[in-house]
Order: structure tokens, then C-alpha cells, then sequence
């Protein structure tokens, strides 16, 4: 298949519902009064793995056929994708290899060693850790497996949006972290099939790492150089299949600062003791930023990882 | 009734989880190679107010009459005992006044309010202030729900130990944070009766606050003072129907040190990017102070919430 519809996303959700339990969807009068709206936080973070990535990771292990998982898996990520992919592969028993970029922070390395992956520290970002891992499945024969281009990876990833529009009737905006664009492409099609009221996607990037943002703005995929310290975010331009959803789906892109997401971090420990990595603090930022725009709305927050360094965690509540 | 069954532990879980998501029990190898135990983590400070509380106050709560709830609820808490029986008794539509001890952090005072709790800041500690709530439920007519004297509210607790045994039958101890003593009360009820093999049960408490450990030492309830940071086991003694459940089925008690329990929550931070309060991390710290009497056990610790102020936070990843 290309792009998944909305019935391949219930179909992963019912794949998905023997391995994987159902993450919180918690409401927050302290966020609703800061901003003005009535806010409601999707608990990825909460996860096993620690991020909302076993969805699509085990949505799309779980279609290989066994000649697939014989030859073995390989994949490119910022931390979380591979440790999903890794958990995953160790379902089906099938080998798997990840290639993450230099400066992968410690506590998603061993996210990936825990769940068994092969780790290699490759490439300067998530783009060019892609471009390795792609050169390595051809010269060992290994399956490569790109986020956002796999459509069943992108169907896992599109229950989160599922679980909050069916969990929310009433829910009128979702602000998703956007990477590569796999996560916000499933969570569109998800909601906009999803739920009886029209539901706006708005998807948040950082300043540091605009490139889905500036290639939704020029029509076409371009890149963008990536200094954020928000690994789950930190790509420099969106993957084609999600990006053709996106174009077509996504009502907005918004723009929050590094100081942003940090400040969000700060809040979501302080109020709700819940730890998040700069990823999942993305839509608190754009809410707390674009107040306006929001009020009087029932919005849902994704807070789709916890994989924090310990050092942005210290700035954060500094 | 009096103290619950197995067979009542196993009639919540059945009451609840029309309510409340399970929570996860993610394997640690970090944690295991630190320690030389095959480590679990029970992550109760995953649910959605924050602590395994709303389990108890839930199934408490449901077993109460139309005029019960009529008469408005009331108890004491140093936090996520209060959060919880006001979150559930939202779900019953009954009113609900929780008397907090001075001191108690604004992240707890907030959950309590945020739960719609009447929230009245008495008492130098925790038994001081159910000394209040008492006398205000006698004053006002109010239904009086004591932590660990509530045979429904034990069975609700318990539901972490069952769902323990259930999630990893090779269990051989589980650690669990004592404060008034209902959580191990109801695990151990619930461990000794569902698992095949036999479950060491161990409590753990601060040395800041031994009030249980020096009960079952004396084999008479004593107090003891409570200096610990940890609300959620600053308690200056267990509460007697609890403590007869302990005295007959928990097998061992420690202690450690408050310096230890700070250490124990950045090991979480750092390692797992889990977030918990001085409670949630005694399991960890008992079992890193007493590694050789766990090595190569299979061991599940409690993770039991994660409200947390953030100025102990700083400490603990300083």
C-alpha cells in the first residue's frame, strides 16, 4: 500500500492492543488556566520505550513476511525509532541494526543497546545516519526501514491520534511534534477520519530545526540545517510519503524557540511531574506561544517521548 | 468486611479497570547490571493522577451508598491519597474535603485541587492531620475514608501486586514503599495469593521515618518521628488493620537513607527518564544498598508516583 487510510490505522490499533498498553490521556486545569484553553496531554512519554515509536515500529515488523525478518533489519534514527524498531525486531526475532548520528545522547543509546540493537554511531544528522544506513542494507542484504516511508509504520504511529479523538470527542485542535513528519502524517488522517467535528492538525517545529515548516511554506521538500537540541525533532527536512499527507492534511505549521521548549520542560515537571525530551514539549510550547489563537478550545498536546539528557533537564528547571 | 482477600483483590482489578489503564512493568538492564538483580519496574507513577492512589480511592469509593455519598467524604493525606479520593469521588459526584499536613508541596496541593478537593492545610504531619479530619468529619457529618483502615481502599492497592505476578509470574521479591502501610498490606495479600512461586515481599521506609519498621521490630504499633522529604512515607507509624496484614505475610523490612532515595531518583532521571517522588524511589534505593541479598533474584520495584517538587528534583540530578 502507499499512505495508509483510516481503516489501516484501526487495523493497527487492534494489532497493536495485545503488545502495547494504552497511554494516558491526562486533563490539566493548571495548563487550561496558563493558556486559556482546555488542554489535555497524550501521555506517550509514558510508554515502555519511552516514546510513542513502538506504534509504527511494531505495526510495521509485525507485516514482514519471515524471508524479511531472516534478513535481518536495519534503520537510521535520533535515538527513538531505533530503540522501537530494536523492541520490535526482539518480538519477531529478527536482528536489527541501527545507525544514529554523532551526539546521540547517552540515555537514547541505551535505549537501543537495552533493546538489543546493534548500535552504530554514523552521520553528522538523522538525514545523513539515513544515507548510511541505506548504503549498508545494500552492501549487507540487510531490510531497510525508513520512518515516515513506511506506510505501516506511519498507521502505528497514527493510533496515537486515534486514541485521543476516540478517548476526546470533543477535542478541536492536536499540536504534534514534527520530525520527519511520520507521527503528524498518521495522527491527520487518523483524526480527520476519524472524529464527527473537524479537528485542526497544527504541527510544531523548532527554530532550530524548521525544514518540514520552510518546505510546507516553498511546496516542495527542502532542507534545512538542524542545531536543536531536541533530538526527536531534529531532522532537516520531511520524508516525501509523509510530506504528501502533510501538504494535503495539516492545517498549520508552527514555529516555537529552543528557550520555548525548555521553558516547557520546566512546566510539565513542576506541575504534573511528568519529564519529557524536547520533542514532547513542542506543543506546550506552541500553545503558551500562540495563546491567543487557541483559547476557548479543547486542545490535545502530544507528548510523544521522556528520552531527555539529564543536562537539558537541569537548564529546564534551572 | 475486614482486612480484603485474594478473591476481593482480584474483584477490584475488575472494578477499576473500567476506569484506570494498566500500568507498564518495563524491564531494566541498566538497573539489573547496577545491581545484579533482574530488575522490573512497576510504573504506578505513570497512572493518571500521578500515584497507584486512585486505585484504592476508587474501588473505595464505589462501594459506597447512595446516602455515603450524600454525606460528602473527607480524609488526611500528605497528597496523592487526597488527589485520589477527590478524583474519585468526581467520578461518584460526591464532595470531598482532604486535610493536608503543613508543608505538603504545591505539586500536591494542586493535584488536590485540581481533583476538586475542599483542600485545608492542618496538621504537623499525617497522623496529626487525620486527627483533624476526624474531627471535622464528626463536627460536619462528613464520611470519614482512612488510608489502610478501608478494606476496599486496600484491595484497590493491592491490584500492583496482582498485576505484578500476572505481568511476570517468575517474580521472587517485590519492594514496596510503606508509609501507612495499605500498598504492601494489600501487594502482599495479593502476591501470596496469586502467584505460583513463592514472592518475598519486602517494605522499605526512610531512616527519617521508620515508624513501620520499628512497629513490626516491637511487634506493638510505635511512633516515630518523620523528618524524610518523601511525603508519600512520612508517616509516623502503620495504621492497625494494615499492620496486622504486615506483621502476618510481609517477610522482611529496611530501611535507607534519605541521601539514598535522592541518589535513587536520579538513577531513574538519568537511566529511564522516569520521574517519581522519595517514595518511588525506595524500592531502588533498598535494593542498590542491599544488592547481595537480591543477586540474581527476579525482583519488581514500585514505582509509586511521581509528584515530586522540583527543588528535590534539582538535588537528586545536581
Amino acid at each position: 500500500m502507499s499512505r495508509p487510510t483510516y481503516d489501516d490505522i484501526c487495523q493497527a490499533q487492534a494489532l497493536l492492543s495485545q503488545d502495547l498498553l494504552r497511554t494516558p490521556l491526562i486533563h490539566s486545569p493548571q495548563l487550561s488556566s496558563l493558556s486559556g484553553a482546555d488542554v489535555w496531554l497524550k501521555c506517550d512519554c509514558f510508554a515502555e520505550i519511552g516514546s510513542f515509536k513502538a506504534r509504527g515500529a511494531l505495526a510495521g515488523v509485525r507485516q514482514l513476511t519471515p524471508e524479511q525478518i531472516g534478513q535481518g533489519l536495519i534503520c537510521a534514527s535520533t535515538g527513538n525509532h531505533g530503540a522501537a524498531i530494536a523492541w520490535a525486531a526482539q518480538k519477531v526475532k529478527a536482528q536489527c541494526t541501527v545507525v544514529a548520528p554523532v551526539g546521540t545522547p547517552e540515555i537514547k543509546r541505551n535505549n537501543m543497546l537495552n533493546a538489543g540493537a546493534r548500535l552504530i554511531i554514523e552521520g553528522t544528522d538523522w538525514g545523513d545516519s539515513c544515507r548510511i544506513a541505506r548504503a549498508m542494507a545494500a552492501a549487507e542484504g540487510l531490510l531497510y526501514l525508513e520512518d515516515g516511508e513506511d506506510p505501516w509504520i506511519m498507521a502505528g504511529a497514527g493510533t496515537v491520534g486515534l486514541e485521543i479523538v476516540q478517548d476526546l470527542p470533543a477535542v478541536q485542535a492536536m499540536l504534534v511534534p514534527v520530525g520527519g513528519g511520520n507521527l503528524i502524517a498518521g495522527c491527520a488522517i487518523a483524526a480527520k477520519g476519524g472524529s464527527r467535528n473537524p479537528v485542526e492538525i497544527i504541527g510544531i517545529q523548532s527554530e532550530a530545526a524548521p525544514g518540514v515548516v520552510e518546505s510546507v511554506r516553498q511546496k516542495r521538500i527542502v532542507h534545512s540545517p538542524t542545531t536543536t537540541f531536541a533530538g526527536g525533532i531534529a531532522t532537516t527536512g520531511p520524508v516525501p510519503m509523509a510530506f504528501g499527507v502533510i501538504q494535503q492534511l495539516v492545517d498549520d505549521m508552527l514555529l516555537v524557540s529552543e528557550q520555548e521548549l525548555l521553558q516547557s520542560i520546566g512546566h510539565l515537571v513542576r506541575i504534573h511531574g511528568i519529564l519529557v525530551e524536547g520533542a514532547g514539549a513542542a506543543g506546550l510550547a506552541a500553545l503558551l506561544r500562540y495563546a491567543p489563537r487557541f483559547a476557548g478550545q479543547t486542545v490535545a498536546l502530544i507528548l510523544s517521548g521522556r528520552n531527555l539528557d539529564v543536562e537539558s533537564l537541569r537548564i529546564a528547571i534551572g
